[in-house]
């Protein structure tokens, strides 16, 4: 046990072959297949189940999950590695089987599901053979579920479920959604909400239109309106009025993956700044001797080391605490520097790519909005940052007097009544 | 080997024996003494050396130094993790015996001066019975050597110097300095210096006046003219037009013993800005509540825990490959970064304080102008970024056509040479 | 004459109409029509000259034409009021026949087209029966015209282009190109270039692909290809090899007019925030209410009002001084910070309203992308620093001493120097 | 009546002969004497006086005061341009009988004093024959005075004031204090307070001890304990409980003054900054060729250029409306802006002057301390970005539905009502 900045050689050789397999067969999906989330598309299946496969051989399949879901229980560290890699590609994720929302809604069935649940959804979601979406948001409740409106009551062994959900992610692909609802609209804030399996095909559930980005060629994020669903008694996932015990569930590792994915974008978007600045010349000098543009890179330099050296050791103290409420403050320190690092890097690429950095034929468009977007989404920058402020605070005291502790006049005084008779001070009032 | 982010237990013990002691005997030296430079002054002599004896017992004095010096040869990691608790006094460098810039001086006389240097220089100047000073820098001259024009000419076996010197700290109380001084004018630039000893009280050396800090009650910066300062052949250190190659000597692990002082000042002001945000009540809430606060304190932390990473891992990375070559950029982007942080944490807690945070009551006004010193002295900010884009930029080479090998078009085309007949694409033009 | 921040009445009047006939017939046009570019497009036919006509019966039309081409002959001042108006519409610039590019390119065929070009080309233009393209920058070359290769030779009576140009936005709906191109490539660098006019329909000029922003449903940037372009001899416009001296003809006050576009642009996102912080709840209490809020809505009130002051002005002085020549770094600043403000405040604007904020239901995605484009087009942020820097510093002079001539000592000198006898003081030497 | 950006020739001459006056006589006692508020020291009264003579002479004393009070009733843009100079030395206000916080004191003597008062206090203040102080922040209450606790009780005819003020400045050199006091602990936050003239000999007034900045040679800012202090029941200002309402005369166009002599500080640190990029040569380029120097120099231009344009609109429209209520977000957001804008500028030409730069031998460190005072003083930035985003949050308000008004399938449902008809258009649902 001593400080150290390097990965051992064993899981570095599987980080060398991902990294090799990810660029060479991975990375060239994004530009034929649309999204990685459309699984049943003819043209997906034609490939993405053969790469699935090679990448269960080599044992890196679903590394997140623990052995008795089939997976290798890799602690947060490596899986920062690994996601670091995956973070190049759109479709990487789904080829090692763990993308989101799905991996976090398969933890919460893993906890909360009914054996019935586990074989019928939560097997077949380990296995790639279906994918799934989590259905929370609200349209006028943003991050803040206290407000939420929709509603769940019981009607004889059936809940039915009234109300509309907002931004539920990839809905149109998915073959059930994981719904927050109000349940126990009197009880205390955070005890109204319960926490639903709902299978997509159920009647009433309408998606009225799939919202996009202006970076989707089509809208993934489904505006539903939850027109008197009707769900067994047993979709209840956990106990009722727990919904936000269970949603907690999801979190896990997932803002950790996240970081690395952003990482590994921003490092190929530094890559390709620092490609240009030595390729291209203007006034008779090439960029890379231009003040302007080595203050780019240095900057982007720093930010990228420092914001990685923070994730490791958030993964690592996820290790070693087994507890993720200690490490509260990293994780929301983490959400607030991402979507930073991701815009100032994929920005400065752009401008250093003049016209072209701003045409689709450069991704630093997309990237610039998928910053913003990681700003926004689990919990806008302006959350994490009190949280911050808030876990911080938890290790300090007011101070008992009119002055601070450090005010200077008093330490003097302790100084003095120290050091003084020795020096033969004179001890002054203050 | 595997990446780690703790400190051994039984370092820590020291570590922690030596947060007391600086806390307890040390931090309330800067209230009843002057300069710790001033070691003759009996007042500095009633409490210093005694002081320095428990860090001798200890073990711990001079841990830079290795064993032939009578050192403990500790690594750039351990002295990091020291200094982060030095930084929280002035005089604390000098009890535990690794001041600049005598440390950087004692290593430059340890490899070039001869068995006499050494025994009338050196050894006084580890056992902490002299100070000394580092005489470089030029008034027109700034952090460029090349247009020095302080002269030093053989005149028979006497070298004769003559020129100006400008912040050459700490001379009024230095027994001897280190200079830095043309010997070959027509040599090329980086051959055209040469080092030598001019022991402070060699007649011809004048303190024109000491230039001051608003910080300092007495200026401590001597302008300083070399008149006709004669001196022994023998006095020149390392070869003639060697003067360049011989302060690199200094730089050692210089900057990380900085970094990590500033580390330790910059958390002293961190947690007085979360004492007092806990502290004052205004428009009938603490200011902890308050979102612009929050945002402080959240930013800060973050700030220091990055930083303080970025500095660890180079520590490491000088302790790992032992060549100094292979971390410029690293040790530039701490110089790039140590000003900022400081000034940005210390600002924000001074802001917090109010009126009374402005005022000299509290430190943070010598915190701020400090900041703004520290990302001049030993090379400015700017020339640290180009410093870092220059070595990141070794690492890449220019694209070979028109346009970037990132090129989405181009991309698209080899995804779809790759899968486009197993998917039926049709290979478009571009 | 004094100092004044107010429009006169009957100007205003002029400014209300135009307010209130932009919001209620222009600004819907965005929404039901392509590129108001796409001028003989039937869906556009049906609708924009209808409107165009009310703005000439309004004596709207082209304003910024003198009187001589059938305009007003208005200042930069007004023109920027109106420009605040119409930078809320795309298609608003054409329906008051003012768009860029066509106003640059008009101006140069006003100054050096033959009559036979004004009759052909520059009234078609004025009338908005056509639209043109201005094809200067090249692959290669960004904003360096130092560097283009794109090249014309003369075959008997006729000019034989060569080589390719990029982002030669509008090109598909172009009837004609203003293109530069080197005809003298062994003459200084800025006399290597000459102006051409070339029919769209030239045999020759093949446009490769039309490069897209990923805010363009369809690309408008024109790769362009020259392949053998004959054009008769007369299609020189201006001299030869005063390619750069005509290409000055053009900025005029089109800087003017993007900034106070974009100052409309800023205000509707503006707008749309400070009703966003009203509408919203989250925690219990309304965004307008918290403080991260707050600051983000005061920075944008202030960063706006002080760009538009900073436009405002320098419209004023070019009014005033009618020579573009004075007034360079203030145009330079504004095309710097233009960006900045616009990127602000959408990206704040985008922030506040959360998932829907990022998503195309929204307008923010776009203005951030297109304040990126605004950073580069007509020379990236950086040059327009440097032309700032460089044509402030033309108003001052080295110190001739060592010191700055602001050096305190030096200034206390002379201060005891003037009033030394009378207070007894005593001249220190320094 | 029309946008103008220049001082009319008359009272450009009298600014023309301020500039000199004050480069001349001013500026050189900011090196010669202590502080300007010491009137009666001996030395500044050999000077001072005999510059106020010429100015009075001139028709320039005290030009903020109404003629009724002897002075020019100038407005606020006038005064804005003059206090520009009065800026540049420390000397300057008193020397134009102009220096805080004895203007806004005299304006409260002016109307809310006796006859008695304004023989005894307020006319000797606008003489220059006495100074005062304004005493009203409390050492645990920061800028807000609903936590004040220091009381006045009424005792026969008497006032017996008890309790602790804190950064009363000047205090030393006062005549008389106004002190705000609460009289009336059980009224409405806004009912509790009064004002009350109090001559400094009163007994009881004690001076704890003088605070200084660390830029101060000796402390300015007493720490005052009122003592069992009695004054006249006619020393009350204005009624009781009315101390609130008696303080916002004192504001008036204070702010604009301060923003205004920022101006004049910044312009003066700016123009050291250009006359050093010309005159130092580093690393073979004269700073001022160099890009990060460009960029400070263009950017310090900017933002001096848009923060003057700022205040001087304030300026126009205080004159215009004469209703302070209207401009207050006006005057917060130039609040929030003279400290950043005076830090920035500062702090970059310290930096471009090297060691000397953030030596005292150059006036920037203290201008860099001055810059975070003056984001304290008279309320904290934090506090008037508040204010700024309340009062522009005041012209909007909330959306009625769950979507905003500028949601975009809204806007396009609305076009295609308007122009579908006339396209052929099919009406959507969204």
């Amino acid at each position: 046990m001593a400080w150290d900045f390097e990965t051992e050689p064993e899981f570095q050789t599987e980080l060398d072959w991902m990294n090799e397999f990810v660029r060479e067969q991975v990375e060239p999906l994004d530009f034929v297949l649309g999204s990685p989330y459309d699984i049943h598309n003819p043209k997906n299946r034609k490939i993405v189940p053969k790469l699935q496969a090679e990448v269960r051989q080599r044992g890196l399949w679903a590394c997140h999950l623990g052995s008795e879901l089939g997976g290798q229980g890799y602690g947060q560290l490596k899986l920062a590695l690994m996601n670091e890699i995956l973070g190049r590609s759109h479709f990487a994720p789904i080829v090692f089987g763990c993308q989101a929302p799905d991996t976090g809604n398969a933890e919460i069935l893993a906890h909360f599901g009914t054996p019935e649940h586990k074989q019928k959804y939560l097997q077949p979601l380990l296995n790639g053979e279906i994918v799934s979406c989590y259905s929370m948001t609200e349209p006028h409740g943003g991050a803040d579920p206290k407000v939420f409106t929709t509603r769940a009551k019981l009607d004889g062994d059936e809940w039915v479920i009234n109300g509309h959900k907002w931004f539920s992610s990839n809905a149109r692909y998915a073959s059930f959604l994981i719904v927050m609802v109000v349940t126990d609209p009197d009880a205390p804030p955070y005890e109204r909400m319960s926490m639903f399996i709902v299978p997509k095909d159920t009647p009433g559930v309408e998606i009225i239109r799939n919202v996009g980005l202006i970076t989707e060629p089509e809208g993934h994020h489904a505006y539903i309106r939850y027109n008197n669903v009707r769900i067994p008694r047993s979709h209840l996932l956990g106990e009722r009025g727990r919904g936000f015990a269970v949603a907690q569930t999801r979190l896990g590792g997932g803002r950790i993956h996240h970081a690395m994915r952003t990482v590994g974008q921003v490092k190929k978007a530094f890559d390709q700044m620092c490609e240009r600045a030595l390729s291209r010349t203007t006034q008779g000098e090439v960029l890379a001797n231009k003040q302007m543009v080595q203050e780019k890179i240095a900057d982007s330099w720093i930010e990228i080391e420092q914001f990685r050296l923070l994730v490791m050791q958030t993964a690592w103290r996820i290790d070693k605490y087994k507890d993720y409420r200690k490490v509260r403050k990293d994780i929301a320190a983490i959400k607030v520097m991402l979507p930073k690092v991701f815009y100032d890097v994929a920005s400065r690429a752009l401008q250093l790519h003049g016209s072209l950095g701003v045409s689709e034929e450069m991704p630093f468009s997309n990237q610039v909005i998928d910053a913003l977007r990681l700003g926004i989404v689990d919990g806008p920058t302006e959350v994490h940052k009190v949280t911050v402020a808030r876990q911080v605070l938890r290790d300090y005291k007011p101070a008992e007097g009119l002055f601070p502790t450090g005010h200077l006049p008093a330490l003097r005084e302790q100084a003095i009544q120290k050091y003084g008779e020795l020096l033969e001070l004179e001890v002054s009032t203050f």
